[in-house]
C-alpha cells in the first residue's frame, strides 16, 4: 500500500505513472481499446455481487454523514444499476474510434499535402461526487479516446468506486494495456484535489463534475486547464407568439421529467402580452404538477404563487421549485440570461421564426434550444454515445462532452522535398 | 487621460469595455467586419508618414536600450513595411468570415434538428514583443473572428503600436463597430501583464508570443486560459532512408533561410548508418553556408564541427548555429525529440513509408514534416492567412492560429415542442 499520507508523492506518482501510459495509450490500436472495454463489461457484470456488497458500505457510510434522500439515490447499487454500467461501457466499446480519424485535408500551391487528424489530449483528471457510474463512464470514455485518466470520485463513494475501478484495470490487462492508463485516487483527503489541479506536468485538462464548493476550489486553485463545468441555470423564455400547447408540455416537461439533471429547467421567463393566457396556463400546470412556483410580483398574483427573493433568480433548485417572472420582450428575456443564466441550456417558445432566430443566435449559451425541452441537453440525446458532462466553458469542449470532445489533433505534412522560397 | 499608476482600475476598466464590445461584436454582421479592415488600412496607407515618425522614437529608444540588431530590425518599419501591413489587413478582411458556419448538423430520432455553429469566443488577450505588426495581424484577426481584444505589445514598440492602433480603431469607427473592440494598453508597467493574467472576468483567453520570460510569467500567473506559444525547438531527423538530395535541400533550407524565425531547425539527428555518407554532406553543408554546427561526439568527428554542450540539446538558437547528433534509429529519434522539443514542428527525411508514418503517428508535435523544410511552419504556408502565432498546447487550438482558431461553437436546437419520455 501507498503511504497515503504523502498526498504530493502519492499524486506525483500516479501522474508520472499516467504520462507514461498514456504515450503507449496514443498509438494503442483501436481494436485493443474496444477489447478492453468490453473484457471490463464482462468482468463488471462477473462482480455484480461484489459491486453490490462495496456499495452497501458507502451506502451505510452516507446515512451515517445524513446524505439526503436524493444524494444516496443517486449513491446506490443494485443488481440493474450495475447491468446498466456494463451496458455503457459496451455501448462506448461500439462507438468509431475517434483517434486518427482525418478531420481535414488540402494541398497547397507549394505541393504540400497537409492532413488535419485527431490525436489524445493526453492525460486527464476527472473530479466528481458520489455517483459511481460516472467512474465507468468516464474512465470509459478518456480510454476510447486514447488518454490515460486520473479519477478521484466523491468520498462518499470510495468502495462503490474501488470495486468499478478493479474491473476496469482487469479490461486494460485483458487487453494488454497499461493498468495505469485509468487510475483511482486512493485517499479520501481532499488535498488530493488540490494536488490534481496544479499538476501541470502530469495532467493536461481537468474535468470537474460537482456542486458549488467545487467550483468555487477550481476557480481559486486550478493551474491545469479546465473544462468548466458549471451548473444547469435552464431558463426557458415564453414569447409573445408561442403556441400554448406546445408551451405548456414542453415547460411541464423541462421542469418535471426530472428536476436532479442539469438540463431541468429553474427560470420561466414569460412575455408580458401573454401573462393572462398562456403563461397563467402553464404556471398552473406547474403547480398543479406539485411544483413550487416562485414568482415576481406579476407572476405571483397567480393563485398559489409564492413571491420570489432575490436569490432565486440564477439559481439550480434541482428540485420541484422553479423560478418566474415576466419580461417585457425577447431583449429582457435576453438581458436576464445574460445576466443570470450559466451558458449551459436556453430555450425559446416562439412560432416567430425571426424571433426564434434572434434568440439562437443571440443567446451565448453552450445549447440554445427552440420549441423543445430543455432535458433534451444530454450527450445520449445529441446522438454521442455516453458523456463526461456538458462543458459550459467556450474553449475546446462545449456542451455534451463524449469521446470525440476528449481529443485534440495534430498537423501531418507530407512533401517531397519541398523547400520555401 | 487615464491615470496610468493604478493599473488595476485600468486593466479592469479595459476589460470590462471589451466585455461590453465583445457583445456587440459578436451579433455583428460579417460586412461590417470586412468594412472595418478595408477601412483601417486605408486609414494605415494615408497615415504612413505619422507611423513612420512614431516608429523612429521607438528605434531611437530601442538602441539606447541597447537592443540586438535582429530585435532592431524587427522593431523597424519602412514605408514599403506599412504598406504590407496594409496589405494583410486586406487580406484578413478578404477571408470568409468564421462566425455563424455551420460546423455539423443532423436530425435525430426524437424530431429535435440539432446544428453546431461557429461563435466569437469573448474577449482575447495578446501579449507580445516589439513586433509593431503583430498590433494590426492580432488585432484584425481577433476582429474577423468577432471577438474583443486588449493588445499588450511589447515596451520598445510602443509608439508604433499606438500609431497602428489608432488606425484600427479609425476603421472600427467607420464600419459603426465599437471602438472598444480593439483596445492597446497604454503602458509600459509590466504589471499590466500580471493583470492580464489574472482577469478571468474579463479575458477568456491570453495568447502569449514572446521568450522564456514571458512564458515563466503566464506558467505561474496565469489564471486565464492560455494557447500556449512555447518556443520552437524543431528538429529534422535523417533516417537511414532519406534521399540525399532531398536530406541536404531540405535541411539546408530549413536552417538558413531565415534563423530568427519558429520554424527554424535548431537539431539535427541523424541516424548512425549514414553518418558518414548522407549525414557528412549535409553537416559540410550546413558548415560551407556559415553556420555553425555543434555536434555530440560522432557528429564532432567531422571537420570543422564544435563539440555540443547539454544545453545544447533542446535550445532555440534563432541563429546560424544548430545542435547535431547520432541516433541509433527512429525510436532514438523520437526518444531525443520526446524529451527535449517542445511540441512545435519536428520532421522526418526518409523514403521508407512505413518509417514515415511512425514518425507522423508517434511524434506528438503540433505540426509533423515528411520531406519538407520546417520553414513551412506557417499559418500563410498552411492557407490560413495571417496567423496570431503557432499553439504548442494540446487544447483548444494547436499548430497555426489564425480566425477560425480564434472561435467557440455552440449548439442550436430545433424541435416542434418535443418533449423527453
Amino acid at each position: 500500500m501507498k503511504d497515503t499520507d504523502d498526498i504530493a508523492a502519492l499524486m506525483a506518482d500516479m501522474g508520472s505513472r499516467a504520462r507514461a501510459a498514456a504515450k503507449q495509450l496514443a498509438i494503442a490500436p483501436a481494436e485493443a481499446k474496444t477489447r478492453a472495454l468490453n473484457a471490463a463489461a464482462d468482468r463488471l457484470e462477473a462482480a455484480e455481487a461484489e459491486i453490490v456488497a462495496a456499495n452497501a458500505q458507502d451506502m451505510e457510510f452516507g446515512r451515517e454523514k445524513g446524505l439526503s434522500p436524493a444524494m444516496l439515490d443517486r449513491l446506490m447499487l443494485d443488481g440493474d444499476r450495475v447491468k446498466a454500467i456494463a451496458g455503457s461501457l459496451r455501448a462506448i466499446a461500439a462507438q468509431e474510434d475517434p483517434v486518427g480519424a482525418t478531420l481535414d485535408s488540402w494541398d497547397m500551391p507549394s505541393g504540400l499535402a497537409i492532413e488535419r487528424v485527431r490525436t489524445p489530449i493526453g492525460v486527464i483528471g476527472v473530479i466528481y461526487e458520489s455517483r459511481p457510474n460516472v467512474t465507468a463512464d468516464a474512465g470509459a470514455l478518456c480510454l476510447k479516446s486514447g488518454n490515460a485518466v486520473i479519477l478521484r470520485g466523491g468520498s462518499e463513494s470510495l468502495h462503490s468506486s474501488r470495486a468499478i475501478h478493479a474491473c476496469l484495470v482487469q479490461g486494460l490487462a485483458d487487453a494488454g494495456l497499461p493498468e495505469d492508463a485509468v487510475q483511482l485516487v486512493p485517499t479520501r483527503d481532499r488535498a488530493a484535489v488540490s494536488e490534481m489541479l496544479a499538476m501541470t506536468d502530469y495532467i493536461d485538462v481537468i474535468v470537474p463534475r460537482g456542486g458549488k464548493g467545487l467550483v468555487g476550489l477550481v476557480q481559486r486553485e486550478a493551474r491545469v486547464p479546465v473544462f468548466a463545468h458549471l451548473e444547469g441555470i435552464v431558463h426557458i423564455y415564453i414569447d409573445k407568439d408561442a403556441d400554448p400547447e406546445a408551451a405548456l408540455k414542453v415547460v411541464l416537461n423541462a421542469k418535471t421529467r426530472r428536476t436532479g439533471i442539469c438540463g431541468a429547467a429553474e427560470c420561466l421567463l414569460i412575455h408580458r402580452d401573454v401573462l393572462k393566457t398562456v403563461g397563467q396556463g402553464v404556471v398552473r400546470a406547474l403547480l398543479d404538477a406539485g411544483v413550487e412556483v416562485r414568482g415576481d410580483a406579476d407572476v405571483a398574483a397567480i393563485d398559489g404563487v409564492v413571491a420570489a427573493g432575490e436569490d432565486d433568480w440564477g439559481r439550480e433548485f434541482l428540485d420541484k421549485i422553479i423560478g418566474a417572472r415576466v419580461v417585457d420582450d425577447i431583449d429582457g428575456a435576453m438581458a436576464h440570461i445574460s445576466r443570470y443564466g450559466s451558458d449551459h441550456t436556453d430555450c425559446i417558445i416562439t412560432d416567430d421564426a425571426e424571433t426564434a432566430a434572434r434568440f439562437l443566435n443571440e443567446v451565448d449559451s453552450a445549447i440554445v434550444m427552440h420549441n423543445a425541452s430543455t432535458q433534451f441537453a444530454d450527450g445520449g440525446e445529441f446522438g454521442m454515445g455516453a458523456e463526461i458532462g456538458i462543458a459550459t466553458g467556450r474553449l475546446h469542449a462545449r456542451g455534451p462532452v463524449g469521446a470525440e470532445q476528449l481529443t485534440s489533433f495534430k498537423y501531418k505534412v507530407r512533401g517531397t522535398g519541398n523547400t520555401r522560397g
